[in-house]
Protein backbone atom coordinates (compact mmCIF):
# COMPACT_ATOMS: atom_id res chain seq x y z
CA UNK A 1 0.00 0.00 0.00
CA UNK A 2 1.54 3.40 -1.06
CA UNK A 3 2.71 5.75 2.03
CA UNK A 4 -0.24 8.96 1.23
CA UNK A 5 3.27 11.61 0.46
CA UNK A 6 4.59 9.15 -1.88
CA UNK A 7 1.00 9.45 -3.62
CA UNK A 8 0.53 13.37 -3.21
CA UNK A 9 4.46 13.53 -4.47
CA UNK A 10 3.63 11.17 -7.96
CA UNK A 11 0.67 13.23 -8.03
CA UNK A 12 2.07 16.61 -8.15
CA UNK A 13 5.01 15.22 -10.70
CA UNK A 14 1.50 13.75 -12.84
CA UNK A 15 0.44 17.51 -12.94
CA UNK A 16 3.54 18.90 -13.22
CA UNK A 17 3.65 16.76 -16.22
CA UNK A 18 0.07 17.10 -17.41
CA UNK A 19 -0.23 18.65 -21.15
CA UNK A 20 -2.92 20.75 -18.58
CA UNK A 21 -0.13 22.35 -16.84
CA UNK A 22 2.31 22.65 -19.81
CA UNK A 23 0.03 24.53 -21.57
CA UNK A 24 -0.64 27.17 -18.64
CA UNK A 25 3.03 27.47 -18.38
CA UNK A 26 3.97 28.06 -22.27
CA UNK A 27 0.72 30.78 -22.17
CA UNK A 28 1.69 32.13 -18.59
CA UNK A 29 5.76 32.75 -19.69
CA UNK A 30 4.33 34.09 -23.32
CA UNK A 31 2.27 36.79 -21.27
CA UNK A 32 4.76 38.03 -18.66
CA UNK A 33 7.48 37.84 -21.49
CA UNK A 34 5.38 40.66 -23.17
CA UNK A 35 5.58 43.92 -20.81
CA UNK A 36 2.30 45.44 -22.32
CA UNK A 37 0.27 42.13 -22.18
CA UNK A 38 2.03 41.55 -18.48
CA UNK A 39 0.70 44.86 -17.27
CA UNK A 40 -2.43 44.67 -19.06
CA UNK A 41 -2.70 41.30 -17.08
CA UNK A 42 -1.62 42.51 -13.63
CA UNK A 43 -4.49 45.40 -14.23
CA UNK A 44 -6.75 42.59 -14.99
CA UNK A 45 -6.32 40.49 -11.49
CA UNK A 46 -5.64 43.25 -9.40
CA UNK A 47 -9.03 44.59 -10.55
CA UNK A 48 -10.76 41.51 -9.47
CA UNK A 49 -9.40 40.96 -6.29
CA UNK A 50 -9.89 44.32 -5.31
CA UNK A 51 -13.28 43.27 -5.72
CA UNK A 52 -13.20 39.67 -4.66
CA UNK A 53 -11.91 41.87 -1.58
CA UNK A 54 -15.00 44.24 -1.26
CA UNK A 55 -17.26 41.42 -1.52
CA UNK A 56 -15.87 39.37 1.20
CA UNK A 57 -15.87 42.13 3.53
CA UNK A 58 -19.38 43.28 2.88
CA UNK A 59 -18.41 46.45 1.08
CA UNK A 60 -20.48 48.32 -1.61
CA UNK A 61 -19.31 47.72 -4.89
CA UNK A 62 -20.31 51.38 -7.08
CA UNK A 63 -21.27 51.29 -10.82
CA UNK A 64 -18.44 52.65 -11.84
CA UNK A 65 -16.75 49.90 -10.20
CA UNK A 66 -18.27 47.46 -11.90
CA UNK A 67 -18.06 49.19 -15.20
CA UNK A 68 -14.58 49.48 -14.99
CA UNK A 69 -14.48 45.80 -14.13
CA UNK A 70 -16.54 45.23 -17.17
CA UNK A 71 -13.93 47.60 -19.37
CA UNK A 72 -10.90 45.38 -17.98
CA UNK A 73 -12.50 41.91 -18.88
CA UNK A 74 -13.47 43.19 -22.19
CA UNK A 75 -9.54 44.58 -23.06
CA UNK A 76 -8.05 41.48 -21.79
CA UNK A 77 -10.76 39.14 -23.79
CA UNK A 78 -9.20 40.72 -27.24
CA UNK A 79 -6.12 40.47 -26.36
CA UNK A 80 -4.82 36.96 -28.00
CA UNK A 81 -2.37 36.48 -25.58
CA UNK A 82 -4.06 37.06 -22.66
CA UNK A 83 -7.47 35.33 -23.43
CA UNK A 84 -5.30 31.89 -24.37
CA UNK A 85 -4.04 32.02 -20.74
CA UNK A 86 -7.26 32.39 -19.35
CA UNK A 87 -8.15 29.63 -21.48
CA UNK A 88 -5.40 27.95 -19.94
CA UNK A 89 -6.16 28.53 -16.50
CA UNK A 90 -9.94 27.38 -16.67
CA UNK A 91 -8.30 24.00 -18.61
CA UNK A 92 -6.23 23.39 -15.82
CA UNK A 93 -9.25 24.52 -13.27
CA UNK A 94 -11.05 21.66 -14.55
CA UNK A 95 -8.91 18.80 -13.80
CA UNK A 96 -7.69 20.08 -10.52
CA UNK A 97 -11.29 20.33 -9.70
CA UNK A 98 -11.83 16.85 -10.35
CA UNK A 99 -8.27 15.93 -8.60
CA UNK A 100 -9.55 17.42 -5.70
CA UNK A 101 -12.99 15.49 -5.60
CA UNK A 102 -11.18 12.32 -6.08
CA UNK A 103 -9.32 12.89 -2.79
CA UNK A 104 -11.79 14.46 -0.52
CA UNK A 105 -14.55 11.76 -1.22
CA UNK A 106 -13.06 9.21 1.82
CA UNK A 107 -14.03 12.16 4.26
CA UNK A 108 -17.04 13.06 2.30
CA UNK A 109 -18.30 9.91 2.53
CA UNK A 110 -17.74 9.74 6.14
CA UNK A 111 -19.19 12.92 7.15
CA UNK A 112 -22.04 12.82 4.50
CA UNK A 113 -23.17 8.90 5.64
CA UNK A 114 -23.89 9.42 9.17
CA UNK A 115 -25.51 12.51 8.37
CA UNK A 116 -28.71 11.09 7.01
CA UNK B 1 4.71 9.35 -17.03
CA UNK B 2 1.08 8.87 -14.68
CA UNK B 3 -2.41 10.14 -15.75
CA UNK B 4 -3.50 12.66 -13.22
CA UNK B 5 -6.37 10.79 -12.99
CA UNK B 6 -4.48 7.39 -12.12
CA UNK B 7 -2.63 9.50 -9.20
CA UNK B 8 -5.16 11.25 -8.20
CA UNK B 9 -7.09 7.49 -7.66
CA UNK B 10 -4.19 6.03 -5.92
CA UNK B 11 -3.94 8.92 -3.33
CA UNK B 12 -7.51 8.44 -2.58
CA UNK B 13 -6.85 4.88 -1.90
CA UNK B 14 -3.55 5.94 0.20
CA UNK B 15 -5.79 8.88 2.28
CA UNK B 16 -8.73 6.03 2.48
CA UNK B 17 -6.08 3.15 4.16
CA UNK B 18 -4.16 5.17 6.13
CA UNK B 19 -3.89 5.08 9.78
CA UNK B 20 -4.69 8.39 9.78
CA UNK B 21 -8.48 8.50 7.95
CA UNK B 22 -8.95 5.38 9.74
CA UNK B 23 -8.64 6.41 13.15
CA UNK B 24 -10.40 9.44 12.38
CA UNK B 25 -13.42 7.06 10.63
CA UNK B 26 -13.59 4.86 13.82
CA UNK B 27 -13.74 7.92 16.73
CA UNK B 28 -16.33 9.09 13.85
CA UNK B 29 -18.32 5.60 13.94
CA UNK B 30 -17.77 5.36 17.92
CA UNK B 31 -19.31 9.31 18.73
CA UNK B 32 -22.00 8.32 15.85
CA UNK B 33 -23.15 4.85 17.74
CA UNK B 34 -23.81 7.15 21.25
CA UNK B 35 -27.18 9.19 21.19
CA UNK B 36 -25.88 11.38 23.88
CA UNK B 37 -22.66 12.22 22.32
CA UNK B 38 -23.88 12.33 18.90
CA UNK B 39 -26.12 15.28 19.74
CA UNK B 40 -23.68 16.81 21.67
CA UNK B 41 -20.84 16.90 19.10
CA UNK B 42 -23.96 18.02 16.70
CA UNK B 43 -24.71 21.09 18.77
CA UNK B 44 -21.10 21.73 18.74
CA UNK B 45 -20.89 21.72 14.74
CA UNK B 46 -24.20 23.53 14.35
CA UNK B 47 -22.75 26.67 17.05
CA UNK B 48 -19.56 26.66 14.89
CA UNK B 49 -20.98 27.27 11.54
CA UNK B 50 -23.32 29.42 12.93
CA UNK B 51 -20.75 32.06 14.52
CA UNK B 52 -18.50 31.19 11.23
CA UNK B 53 -21.69 32.25 9.05
CA UNK B 54 -22.36 35.43 11.47
CA UNK B 55 -18.22 36.06 11.03
CA UNK B 56 -18.49 35.52 7.33
CA UNK B 57 -20.96 37.72 6.55
CA UNK B 58 -19.72 40.62 8.83
CA UNK B 59 -22.88 40.13 11.58
CA UNK B 60 -21.53 40.98 15.06
CA UNK B 61 -21.49 38.30 17.56
CA UNK B 62 -22.81 38.78 20.76
CA UNK B 63 -21.18 38.37 24.36
CA UNK B 64 -23.73 35.56 25.00
CA UNK B 65 -22.91 33.97 22.08
CA UNK B 66 -19.17 33.74 22.39
CA UNK B 67 -20.07 32.50 25.86
CA UNK B 68 -22.36 29.80 24.67
CA UNK B 69 -19.78 28.69 22.00
CA UNK B 70 -17.28 28.86 24.85
CA UNK B 71 -19.80 26.65 27.41
CA UNK B 72 -20.16 24.17 24.39
CA UNK B 73 -16.38 23.80 23.44
CA UNK B 74 -15.93 22.93 26.87
CA UNK B 75 -18.66 20.58 27.48
CA UNK B 76 -17.08 18.67 24.27
CA UNK B 77 -13.42 18.43 25.34
CA UNK B 78 -14.43 16.93 28.33
CA UNK B 79 -16.02 14.24 26.80
CA UNK B 80 -13.84 11.37 26.16
CA UNK B 81 -14.82 10.15 23.14
CA UNK B 82 -15.58 13.61 21.27
CA UNK B 83 -12.49 14.91 22.00
CA UNK B 84 -10.85 11.82 20.45
CA UNK B 85 -12.85 12.39 17.77
CA UNK B 86 -11.60 16.21 17.28
CA UNK B 87 -7.85 15.29 18.25
CA UNK B 88 -8.19 12.71 14.77
CA UNK B 89 -9.57 15.35 12.96
CA UNK B 90 -6.83 17.61 13.59
CA UNK B 91 -4.33 14.89 13.15
CA UNK B 92 -5.86 14.05 9.44
CA UNK B 93 -6.17 18.01 8.91
CA UNK B 94 -2.23 18.28 9.00
CA UNK B 95 -1.95 15.30 6.73
CA UNK B 96 -4.48 17.02 4.26
CA UNK B 97 -2.99 20.13 4.45
CA UNK B 98 0.92 18.66 3.77
CA UNK B 99 -0.60 16.97 0.87
CA UNK B 100 -2.33 19.89 -0.64
CA UNK B 101 0.75 22.05 -0.26
CA UNK B 102 2.80 19.51 -2.18
CA UNK B 103 0.27 18.82 -5.32
CA UNK B 104 -0.30 23.17 -5.82
CA UNK B 105 3.49 23.35 -5.51
CA UNK B 106 3.81 23.54 -9.32
CA UNK B 107 1.22 26.28 -9.52
CA UNK B 108 3.14 28.24 -6.89
CA UNK B 109 5.87 27.54 -8.17
CA UNK B 110 4.74 29.08 -11.43
CA UNK B 111 2.57 32.26 -10.49
CA UNK B 112 5.09 32.82 -7.45
CA UNK B 113 8.17 32.83 -9.76
CA UNK B 114 7.06 35.39 -12.44
CA UNK B 115 5.82 38.27 -9.58
CA UNK B 116 9.41 38.99 -8.14
CA1 LIG C 1 -25.98 6.71 8.84
CA1 LIG D 1 10.60 36.39 -12.91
Amino acid sequence: MANMYDSAYDLEKAIRNSEEFQGLKQAYETVMADEQAKKMFDDFRKTQIELQEKQMQGQEITEEEVEKARQVVELVQQHEQISNLMEQEQRLNVVINDVSRIITKPLEELYGDTEQ
